[in-house]
């Protein structure tokens, strides 16, 4: 019988009930590799190979049929390979315009939520013998970082001969029956509730905590965040939408973003910030939306797993929430808006705050959960995700091919209709867009609009290093 | 505003609310085309000029708030053919195992039901430069038979020079408001009581028939389908089941299914039903299913549409049930009880009465008709589904391009996990089978099985003509 260890946390259960109308909240990562492609069953015999590291991808949700609290994660007793790993191909020529409309008509469909939540898409029909992957995966199970975390199981920081790993053999636990789920559900409950009057007690000494622990949880919550985070402005990102999605992607040199970072000051992260700022400050103008004195809030969700967890599946992430100067004309002064604000949020406790109000939640009546996360992501705290992860700074390969580019997809929960994942990776920096199909039609302007801020930027930074 | 003429018909309606748990009610037909594969924006270009001819096509559903009848077709004023028309491509060696594979992702994945239902898949990279359609709909918008008229549309019976129909504009008319479809509604349905009342004053001389249309509705509804339909025994084919299928399909000459027939008796459908039977009859036995004195029953939809209508669009269908006898071993024989029970069917009031029963419906009281439905269609009246369908006997062309072959798939309700899509077309018989992807993981065993059984047919028919 699965024990109470293996229910989802409160984070990932989260990212299960914001699942409605049209949003969407798995992830992706498109990986182009160096040819010649495999054979398919060379592929799945990788695959089946790593799985063995990753118990979760065999497993399933299982709900009791109480439905009192989350889902637990059971083996799936019906697990084949063949379903989640699938071969297709672009049509000719098998550039990137071919790939992104593949990429966004995967990111469109929502996972099968009887079997494990991924899918693995083995892509040949790409322009210079290349081939890809694009690994799609529900937020619940893995979130951006531990993402970089689990690809990077299936490749390898060598060059590798092709040598094969073992197929170990699996056998699935029983699944567990539908009393049996009941009685976990209650008795995890139960426990949970114990749990927090053990805290209260514990807490006496500091009664803030106690208040927030015993019996206020929600005006509590409500108070904090109303303290910390303000409300985020309408803007034309926070519209209705469909499940439908348009991806697009670009590339840039990493050392470009460092050498901005060198001469016009602030993190790699700020310049990212201020980049994607910069770029929906012109998309907007160019549209006709107002602009002036507006701040969009960007959500950057910041892992808060210790070391120690990093291979282990499942969510440790806090949001932290980042301004959008799109108001600030100069792109320097844009940039240093951005430091300004980011530099302040960290001395502050917003990132701890929000790591222990994801804490808290675990022990909140189950009730309230589907309550507490859609404020969460609401769209009145944050405009649009931006997802920025360091990647490995090495060549990665699978099978012996190098991979050229790692290209993260952003979820797109409802309300949200453009959304973007960055990413480094051996010395590149990518930037991907996911946008409503319909509302984002003119992603790939967004994408050009991106590209002529960093441009600004290069160039404010080549005009301050020839002023040195 | 639409007027009561674009609400959608009793039948149609009846395959939107039977789309639940895994079952879909969409079709599809695969058309492998000889190459070379024409360039995407002349295939974009040949279906805009057609779209003209099926006005359905840039029409989607509009649910009045109050939801108490069928919805209206209206003009989707973000039509975006885009969207519709999908090009995507095989992997290596693109046979006919890779497009399957294609067909069976496509028909797992729900039609969108904000959008015109019908997705077109504009498949490249198939083995000897030839290129394929999958066109799928939704069965309320076009059923089998007319399925063959729309794509008529986008076909030329004569090898055309490729000179292109000049694209017309297309102004939708505007959406309805909210109020403007309550409105509409209550006024249909107000409009349909009226009806009825006309129809009990006038068929007072036939009281019968008054009882019926007059109140007593669905006893009546259900004492007919009593009385005409026997229940369907258990079967395999009719388990719980999950969205994912699997297709698969073989052609064979129509000829030979025609020396059967001269040979043995019965009709070309006759002989159909028999080897769909035989086939049956030997994967049962083979997978340890008892086939002894169970016989089967099979929906075979039979369109009632006028000849008048048969460009428009629309569902005028009747179910007729037709016996597999799975419990007779030889194949003459089999095909005997198939041919008698046909003629048998035929001579009685069954199809007619179908079609009663369906025009009746049109008045019944909305909250019967989701019931009606699911009644009709429910697995304890049928255990599969055997669209048997004649297609033209002569070559059809795209943009100059000869069709080699046009494979039908069936819809697949809940409770259904096989069914089968067979017409013929240009001398040649394609059987087409769909089935879950997991309950029926063997569907290729199916195939195999239903091959075997028509060879043996055949070889009877021989051993008749040698016996002349």
């Amino acid at each position: 019988m699965a024990t109470s260890a293996a229910r989802l946390n409160v984070t990932d259960n989260s990212f299960l009930t914001l699942e409605n109308h049209g949003g969407h909240m798995h992830v992706a990562g498109v990986l182009i590799f160096e040819g010649p492609p495999p054979p398919y069953d060379d592929v799945v015999e990788r695959i089946q190979a790593r799985l063995a590291r990753v118990p979760r991808y065999r497993q399933k949700l299982a709900d009791s049929p109480l439905r009192l609290g989350r889902p637990l994660w059971v083996d799936d007793p019906n697990f084949n390979i063949h379903y989640h790993l699938r071969h297709t191909a672009l049509p000719a020529p098998g550039g990137t315009a071919q790939l992104e409309t593949l990429v966004g008509r995967i990111c469109s469909q929502r996972l099968d939520r009887t079997k494990p939540l991924w899918e693995l898409w083995y892509v040949t029909g790409l322009e210079d013998d290349r081939f890809a992957l694009i690994a799609k995966t529900h937020h619940a199970l893995v979130d951006g970082i531990a993402g970089v975390d689990v690809a990077t199981l299936l490749l390898d920081p060598v060059e590798d001969d092709g040598t094969r790993d073992g197929t170990a053999e699996w056998e699935p636990a029983a699944e567990p029956s539908d009393v049996q789920l009941a009685v976990a559900e209650v008795r995890d409950l139960l426990e949970g509730q114990w749990s927090v009057a053990k805290r209260a007690l514990r807490a006496l000494p500091h009664p803030r905590q106690a208040v927030q622990a015993a019996g206020e949880y929600l005006q509590g919550l409500r108070d904090f965040l109303g303290a910390v985070l303000d409300t985020a402005p309408p803007s034309p990102f926070n519209v209705a939408h469909g499940p439908h999605r348009r991806v697009t992607w670009f590339e840039i040199d990493l050392s470009e973003v460092k050498r901005v970072k060198n001469a016009l000051g602030g993190t790699l992260n700020d310049v990212v910030v201020a980049t994607v700022a910069g770029g929906l400050r012109s998309w907007m103008l160019d549209r006709g939306y107002p602009v002036d004195d507006v701040t969009l809030q960007a959500m950057v969700p910041k892992s808060v797993r210790a070391d120690a967890e990093r291979h282990a599946v499942g969510n440790r992430i806090a949001a932290m929430r980042a301004p959008l100067p799109v108001g600030v004309a100069s792109p320097v002064e844009r940039l240093r808006c951005v430091s300004a604000a980011m530099a302040d949020l960290k001395s502050s406790k917003q990132v701890l705050g929000v790591e222990i109000y994801l804490g808290a939640q675990q022990f909140a009546p189950p009730m309230l959960l589907a309550q507490a996360a859609r404020l969460n992501f609401s769209t009145r705290l944050f405009n649009l995700i931006v997802t920025n992860v360091p990647g490995p700074q090495f060549p990665l390969h699978m099978l012996g091919r190098e991979m050229l580019s790692f290209l993260p997809i952003a979820p797109t929960p409802q309300g949200h209709t453009l959304g973007f994942g960055i990413l480094s990776y051996n010395g590149k920096l990518g930037f991907c867009m996911i946008g409503d199909w319909e509302v984002m039609a003119d992603i790939h302007d967004v994408a050009d609009h991106i590209r002529a801020a960093l441009h600004e930027l290069q160039d404010a930074a080549t005009a301050a290093e020839s002023s040195h």
